[in-house]
């Protein structure tokens, strides 16, 4: 039996990390020069003044005629003409103009370029019929960036716009921070590699192509990856070949503080755990340690707590190794559909749905457990809560965005016929209480409330559907409390998210559920799915019998 | 001399797409099946569903035993152990207890488990004190996502997220759009390639390391990039090679309507101009086009064209010939430090700098052309108007935000000494305008203003400089009208937004600046520079002589 990380010796992600870094101090791992072309989201390790003004010489704007403006309004002679990219050593006088283009360099003493369409031209001769300011129409030398101007700067993320800034001045090399090299162990008995057969007690390995995956979008080099059995020999075995060839070795799984926790024993006698354990949901079990003067980093096996780790702590220690600037992190202020709460101990990240009306954002919070990868990873976003802080329907939160799911939402209780019908759309088969919350706050285009959960609702349509029970067993298998029925079944013992899940407990328990659901049992009631739906998707229904 | 595209007869950039797009009925290339690990980025070309339950089986979610629920409080018999990834097909009796991990499997039969913590254990006996309910603690089979759960949907960008996901369900390839393939041709004899010297008139090319930089971020192929002179003929080699190699061809430069703009002419000879021509600042002479079945872009030659037209019109279209779909565009709420006007004809970008205190943005427009890559390219973002749209100081608009530099802000007059004493801050010399701006709005933090503009202001120290006269022309040289000195010359001629440009205009114009910009000159006066700093680098100041 393992011994248990305790809630209230843990520290918070935050002070974590900062001991973490006093302890490692770390730094790039070098420098190396590239070609511009090739500094595309490499981090700049220097910085970089412009050797040039630019424009590099005082230029027209428009396409027009250069002239000494004084002499306006007036008539004047075209001498000569300089075409874009040319250039002549010509000195206007009084009276003479020079043709030029956009982008022209001027002749040295002209001091304005009317433009073309403001002129008459008849031979090789303009008419101006205006006052003509000094200056008008150039791009004086400089006056986009004068020389020494700073246009790189040290742990600077290289975009396109930068390259073409570099181009733009003549410079061709730039010099960036080497890319951290990291190694990455995943350990568990339990897990099989995706492609194989599951076998029962199972689950799929995921850590590893989560980490491959994210660090690679990180600009990191995974030097290495492997997957080993729970097996003390091997993993020692593993590290320290991680640790050869990587600047940062991290591994998963194995990281509590118990007998078979092979990964924090092996830490533990190769070198110094600094931090074990976080108050942090979900991810509680991660060690920050040093082997061999090289930071080793474990992660719970729990592919959700892998994730968010990486993410919220891992993330910004590895940017101080990649030489990463600080940067600003864009959150969006929602409004909350309904309540959220975090763990009484810990740091809550919790999974939320995104709706945007009008340049607002409302967030439905989702039930989370912190093995659920898979309603994680299909949210828009996720908060964040201070240990025991609580948020009520209504109330603004700030949500971290992922992707927002552009379809027209399906919102409401789950029924198969209802759910194909509509199933280009973004789906949230999570019952009335949402799908009341998305007619209250006017957002979601198919809303489908039980009339067991509201029967004051009226919608375009009406479904009907039987209620079966299957079994007479004390133990029911119902609906999550979300859903409709639960009204209905309000001693039942098992609440399940997805009522398409029900067959999975018949012969276990009673269960009850829709005659779409279930095909046998004895019929108990009616329920009549209101369906709330935007115009353009009412035809749509008409196609239900 | 160039004909010229009025700005009458011109298309806002939505109606033009929407034009391109009926006109080319793009659509992506083709499917390609890839590795997860490959996938990263790559747009999904499938609806993928779970083809399991998540998880798979009934789990423990913490370290504990597997009971009956209904027996409890009570003593109980631990039969035996399952550990995490085991599968042992035990059947336990009323007051028989199973000793799980958090994840491992349980007994058919059991109901709940109870957490380690929370018994007491003696040899094979554990002693529950409570009641505990039916399926505490037990992940049931698909309470995460349920077989046949949407994971994946065509068009979707592939994050490390999903991969996880998709690896956690078992798969391990996936159906992706293939890349649209590019062929990237710039134009025009005034361009120099960067590295070599610079020739007088002549510009470094710029445009293909932006467009090579941006596509490749985008997750296109550049099958090609080529320079080429001003000659038809050879842009019509170039064009027709494009065309046999790539989806996609995109030119810049020789866009507008003259006679030497090859650009068009060739276009128009060999294919069909669809559009020429946008309501768009910076980037009106933009083409659309057909050439043999594909389409044809045709970009400014200015760079800062290139940017916007690309990045607001070209990559809303190939992102549909890459098979993406829409996205959600963040912007954050900025409040104006400054005024901000759109061009009367056409819809505006002008570029910002932005400002974050407590969650809340400020934004200062910057004085634009659409020649300044720099000015552009430093900014932190960026507005868009309407055509003819006004804002006023303290209003709120919507910024476009590239990346925010989180550097503490040396803002206001530009000043050699201590521009190198806060070498390290973000800069914006521009002068006591906005450096009154930021003193109104708490912003900033080290504001530079000159006495000649505000001698009302009192700071933690004052830096005096003497002011220089150089010639006596009427034409005189000095600052930008947003800098203090303007006051002092309101007659200038030419006001320059950095004054260490001034030098270039001595023997030219009469130029006015302070000593520590030239250095010869007659005195006419004196300025003082009254610095407001936060405390934290008051420490700095104290080293000024």
């Amino acid at each position: 039996m393992r011994a248990i990380l305790d809630d209230k010796n843990l520290l918070l992600a935050e002070d974590a990390l900062r001991i973490f870094i006093n302890e490692t101090s770390p730094k790039p791992i070098g420098v190396e020069e590239v070609d511009i072309l090739d500094s595309l989201n490499r981090v700049s390790a220097e910085y970089v003044f412009s050797p040039i003004d630019l424009p590099p010489f005082s230029r027209s704007t428009v396409d027009g005629y250069a002239i000494i403006d004084s002499e306006t309004p007036g008539e004047f002679t075209v001498i000569d003409k300089i075409s874009i990219g040319e250039y002549k050593e010509i000195e206007i006088k009084d009276k003479e103009a020079v043709e030029v283009d956009t982008g022209s360099i001027i002749p040295e003493n002209a001091t304005a370029v009317i433009k073309v369409e403001e002129t008459e031209r008849k031979g090789d001769k303009i008419f101006v019929g205006r006052k003509v300011r000094f200056g008008e129409n150039i791009g004086f030398i400089g006056s986009d960036i004068p020389k020494g101007f700073e246009i790189l700067k040290p742990g600077e993320i290289i975009k396109a716009e930068k390259i073409a800034l570099l181009a733009s001045v003549g410079i061709t090399k730039v010099k960036v921070f080497k890319r951290p090299k990291i190694y990455i162990i995943t350990t568990g008995d339990e897990l099989i590699e995706p492609g194989k057969p599951l076998q029962k007690g199972k689950i799929y390995e995921s850590n590893s192509f989560y980490l491959y995956a994210k660090l690679k979008s990180e600009g990191y080099e995974i030097i290495g990856y492997t997957h080993v059995r729970d097996d003390k020999e091997l993993i020692k075995e593993e590290l320290l070949k991680g640790l050869d060839l990587a600047d940062v070795v991290i591994l998963t799984g194995g990281t509590s503080a118990g007998e078979k926790d092979f990964v924090h024993q092996v830490i533990r006698e190769l070198g110094k755990i600094i931090v074990h354990g976080l108050k942090f949901k979900p991810g509680k079990p991660t060690i920050l340690a040093t082997v061999k003067g090289k930071p080793v980093i474990g992660l719970p096996g729990n592919i959700v707590s892998t994730v968010m780790i990486t993410e919220r702590v891992i993330n910004k220690y590895l940017s101080i190794v990649a030489g990463k600037e600080l940067t600003d992190e864009i959150k969006v202020k929602a409004i909350l559909l309904n309540d959220a709460k975090a763990d009484k101990n810990r740091y809550t990240y919790l999974p939320v749905y995104l709706f945007k009306k009008d340049e607002k954002y409302f967030a439905l919070s989702i039930p989370f457990d912190s093995y659920m990868i898979g309603t994680f990873s299909v949210a828009d976003g996720y908060i964040g809560l201070e240990p025991a802080e609580e948020h009520k329907e209504g109330e603004e939160v700030y949500v971290y965005l992922k992707r927002l799911d552009l379809r027209p939402t399906y919102i409401g209780e789950e029924e198969p016929k209802l759910l194909k019908l509509f199933s280009e759309f973004r789906k949230i088969p999570l019952g009335s209480y949402p799908a009341l919350k998305a007619l209250k706050y006017g957002i979601g285009d198919v809303i489908v409330i039980s009339s067991l959960y509201d029967n004051s609702i009226s919608g375009e349509y009406v479904y009907k559907r039987k209620i079966l029970q299957n079994g007479n067993g004390e133990k029911i298998v119902g609906y999550h409390d979300w859903i409709g029925l639960s009204r209905m079944i309000q001693n039942s013992s098992i609440k399940l998210r997805y009522i398409s899940l029900s067959p999975n407990f018949i012969g276990k328990a009673t269960v009850i559920a829709p005659d779409t659901i279930i095909s046998e049992g004895k019929e108990i009631g009616e329920e009549k799915l209101i369906i709330v739906c935007k115009d353009e998707y009412k035809s749509k229904l008409k196609t239900l019998s």
